[in-house]
């Protein structure tokens, strides 16, 4: 569709829609806009329009791939020419091109982290403030069907007052201290490592489950570490530093009192994407964890243990989409659920969560733990 | 493309599909034609060209969901009008269509059991073996990475010498005595309950993972019970006899000597979709659970107990084709692997398995357990 | 004390307990009896009277070990000498002491199975039922706390109807076909293998919890299986036959209608001592496994999934006598609780189950699942 | 046995053990001293001389039940009339009662945490070199087989260098705000609650584990959270002020390099004794959960997932004196094997581990994050 510099959606069109990056993200969100019509048919109509990208050739291979109309190698002449601009570049791309399609009144759906820097994130944040259009930062696994109905359990008052909250991601993909190079290893680019990498994710994750119970981390104390200090940039001979962190972990008080201890590792052997997210109130408890991700932990009640919740059945968040109780969904699916929440918003000029502002409150958590590192004292958020 | 009565395929040309269902597996298989361009895009091209049933608003509605060009309520009409049939309607519809469409020339994917008799199966492997297209049957759980890596390690000689395998099937949606009448709990419409519904996806995964290491089974003891005899049709006051079983045992010999135990319920309270295998031999033993399907359990060489193995790694079957480590598939991927592998054999003229020959022998299992269940004794097979 | 033909104990004096075996069992039965004072204080005092044995060495030193205080190398002189006869001896010799203790008015606490034949059991089950004494069989799973608790849930009601049973069992300490030959391989000496061995341990246990809502196994049919026909005796070059099974299986139909489905493996590569009980009803269900002996799984109520339960508060069965939440307790205090309520049995002249008449019915579904085994056919109870 | 000052131990004689504390603790050592002898018969023979405590009534009953020839109710009368002081008490009895007895010469085993405060704990320490008796810390999780099979594993190298390590340690007593006072909640008698009561468990395992390793901890950075602020008094309307943590966090930096976090809480719903360790180095890493005690989790090796080790064999630590394969031990064998070695230590003249020494190191961490707390700041160990 033609699409000037208002927000306002032609229902009889489909949303056009343009995205940077076309390596792992690409294909997550390409898959999940290729899924919707089948699974969501109230999901607002979509057209891959153009994917933007550095190579051409790979370019071209990839929208043939992905279903995209168009590429394009330059982001600014497509923020203002679809109706969403999906931002799936390295972290450091993440501002330039989200504000710039904020301003042209495009929607925008962000990776995560926001930014590289706290600074970074907050002219995203005050951009989408400025704007009417819709600014959402792709933290997936808020659209776990299992996480949705912890929430549920959450806000019900199953669990009483939260008095403990924990997170760990723990990945082993940098475990050999020979594993290539990447632009997530750069300072510049990224922003930090594990901590922004996938602590980002758990931050989010708790905010998202339990802030509204707690007030929200008030102050906190993070330590940073870097194993391994170079990395060899594949193809040649040269070895490049690592700048970020390997590892991170954080201990937290929240408003209310709770505590909260967090962790993530890119060399924890022996773990691939393991996730874990533990909350116990003064009434229960639960336990998550994202390599069995259809299954959610409870301790509720007259329980007198965990209960092995199977989050399948046709009640549960999102799984009326899909298939019959106990026929488990994978990972791709939190993209597709994302998605149909990101577009619904767009198209009817709704509200899309986590937000900018909310992806900023996490950022500030992100930067709070690197402050904390750097002076060695508690930090107030 | 145009379509005789031989099966060459035009390479230029998409395989035309004719489906028949468009419930529950016409969802499953539609929506794993829908994926394979973007994850394997070696797949051959594929038009979803009709959509058949007998609702006309029901089937148009689908269609349009599942992505077919045209409807219709006469499978005669399609089954020599397509490159590929895929039969997914209930058991009493597989036998005359699937036949009809190999007499055409026609390449068949066929949903399970083959037929609700032994008779039916017998047709259709023979009519099979006379034509040259290809006629599968869909037994998507041979398609699960943790079953093929489980194969690779049993053909490896990982395990040694086999000698106990078990499977257990337990789901519980007719644990309620009022739950509703369906066709799958008619003798005429289903050809058997439990037993021929998921009980033949365990003694087909068996088949597939140990026969050729114990010469499959030798002899059986079967045992089939009906908790519920009757229940309520939807909408009125009737209720129908329920003539299948709610569960089956049955305990068997290998040809090599091994023992075996089989069992299934469609009323074991709290188990949604579980299907469990143990395969025990001399050197090792794995372990598999389907609500658990990203994993395998291990325990080989000098392990000392069982080893659960995330079986998402790249180097894992089918693996390389979507996300990272540790980033889960679910239920929905074995029905795009079995498509691929389907319409791979179609395009390259090759073979599919699990073969109509083999949808047989499991068959013959199916049978061997109801008539030991008559007879109260033990059978050949 | 003194001890007379009649049954009568004097409550000032300790209960003198005669123990032929002091292996294995031996060993375990010894521990418990040292135990009780410091931890059941209410339990009647013992003294450990006699130990029986063969080499007149080895019991020397496994009497000083053990707190016996005197050995005997002839349970004739000793059945009517004390109060109450331990029987731990191999299965060949459980019939002719136990029986001439019962008639010398001696309590008897017999090792399982019974016997080696239905036809021993019998007689052993009648010299009961002619004695006052109390006769019990040793099988100690029925006081697994964990079992304890699966039996008031079953008895009040949380499970609903019973549908559907199972019990397996898998060891693997005669993977190895070079293991060496003992008594438990021998027809004559141990009755049978797997199936008398561990498999009576699943079918008293079986019994123990739902016999009271399911009438008991009706009828049923069995498999026995030996892998290694012959094995080598320690210390020379003979090699000798193995004539009882390494494995059994064998599904069962309950009076109510329910099914059953049991299996026992000495060569289940992986697994030490694994006996797993599963119990499904129309409300409900439970999942025990002896190597997670302190944890039962419960699905009951609007439970969703099953609740993993540590069985070690207070309030759970003879936990108030041990430790504090949370503190498990081993295999050895199945023991305990067993002698504890035998040796209460005996001195307050109650009732003390498994008594003989309960194992003569585990003994003749051993017996039902040989015969079944040998007819091919299914066979009544 | 008369004892002077010296510490010579005739070996012809038992040694006396002299015992302050009949509850919790005293229940446990003197059941790990009434079995040794059937299970360990090398270990020295003991006479459980004098129990000592205040109720005079109380005090009795217990001699008796525990097996003490003497009670009583001044600990200065019987340190230097023994061989052997057990230091059962509160933590404020800790340090006088142990000292006195070092001085006379008397070996002790104290429990742990070794003293209230860092200062007590140095005197111990200073009285322990002082003197030529053994000076034992009660650390009884070091004597779990599965954590010295850990142990074995980690210093023979296989899980590489030691980069991430954590600890946890939930339980839920005082998850409910009425649950009454105790000494356990007073910081005069006490020192800490969570902290030094079950954290000081995970930081002696932890270094017991690792330091060898990694160095030991070189900074940490603390937190404790107290959620209720007093409690009701047992048997009266007083409430008393909880002057002690429910529960701390911790991260801290090993010398190597590696990080660490620790937590436990006294109000974790749901968990009752729940103490999780996990290890993670290059080459491979370890779980660990009390709960499950004789379970190790191992990823090490070309393993693709942890394994699941039941520690039971023969050929595993302490295992030997036991049962067979599978047949597993509960909480209180840990007392056993502890005091079979302190035991042995006293009576051969040897070594025990964890020495007062080592207990005082331990200490340094609990009083390092108590010092971090109150400063914000991370703290030098």
């Amino acid at each position: 569709m033609s699409h000037g510099d208002e927000t306002t959606i032609d229902a009889d069109e489909p949303l056009d829609v343009g995205m940077l990056g076309y390596r792992f993200m690409g294909k997550a969100h390409s898959n999940a806009l290729a899924r919707l019509p089948m699974f969501f048919p109230d999901a607002p109509e979509v057209r891959r329009h153009t994917l933007i990208g550095r190579d051409e050739d790979a370019l071209a291979e990839a929208a043939d791939r992905f279903g995209f109309e168009r590429t394009s190698t330059d982001w600014r002449e497509v923020v203002d020419e679809v109706d969403a601009f999906y931002n799936l570049g390295p972290n450091h791309l993440h501002v330039e091109p989200s504000k710039a399609a904020l301003e042209a009144g495009t929607h925008v759906l962000c990776e995560k982290p926001l930014a590289p820097t706290l600074e970074g994130a907050g002219e995203l944040r005050d951009a989408a403030a400025a704007s009417d259009a819709v600014a959402g930062c792709a933290f997936n696994y808020r659209f776990v069907p299992a996480i949705r109905y912890a929430k549920r359990l959450i806000d019900d008052g199953s669990l009483g007052e939260i008095r403990h909250v924990s997170g760990r991601y723990y990945q082993d993909w940098l475990s050999d201290p020979e594993a290539p190079w990447a632009w997530r290893m750069d300072e510049e680019l990224a922003g930090s490592g594990a901590l922004g990498d996938v602590g980002a994710h758990t931050l989010d994750l708790i905010g998202f489950l339990v802030n509204d119970h707690t007030g929200g981390i008030e102050r906190l104390s993070g330590h940073l570490t870097t194993f391994t200090e170079e990395r060899p940039v594949p193809g040649g001979d040269e070895r490049r530093p690592v700048t970020v962190d390997d590892a991170y972990s954080a201990q937290a008080e929240f408003e209310n009192g709770a505590m909260g201890t967090f962790e993530a590792s890119r060399v924890a052997e022996g773990h691939k994407n393991d996730h874990s997210i533990g909350i116990h109130g003064t009434d229960g408890s639960i336990r998550f964890s994202l390599e069995r991700m259809n299954e959610l932990e409870v301790m509720a009640g007259d329980a007198r243990g965990y209960e092995t919740v199977l989050v399948t059945d046709e009640s549960d968040p999102y799984v009326e989409a899909w298939w019959p109780p106990g026929h488990v969904l994978g990972w791709e699916h939190t993209f597709v659920h994302e998605n149909y929440e990101f577009l619904t918003a767009v198209a009817e000029g709704g509200e899309f969560s986590p937000s900018f502002g909310e992806a900023y409150e996490v950022q500030r958590l992100l930067d709070a733990v690197q402050r904390s590192d750097e002076s060695g004292e508690w930090v107030e958020v």
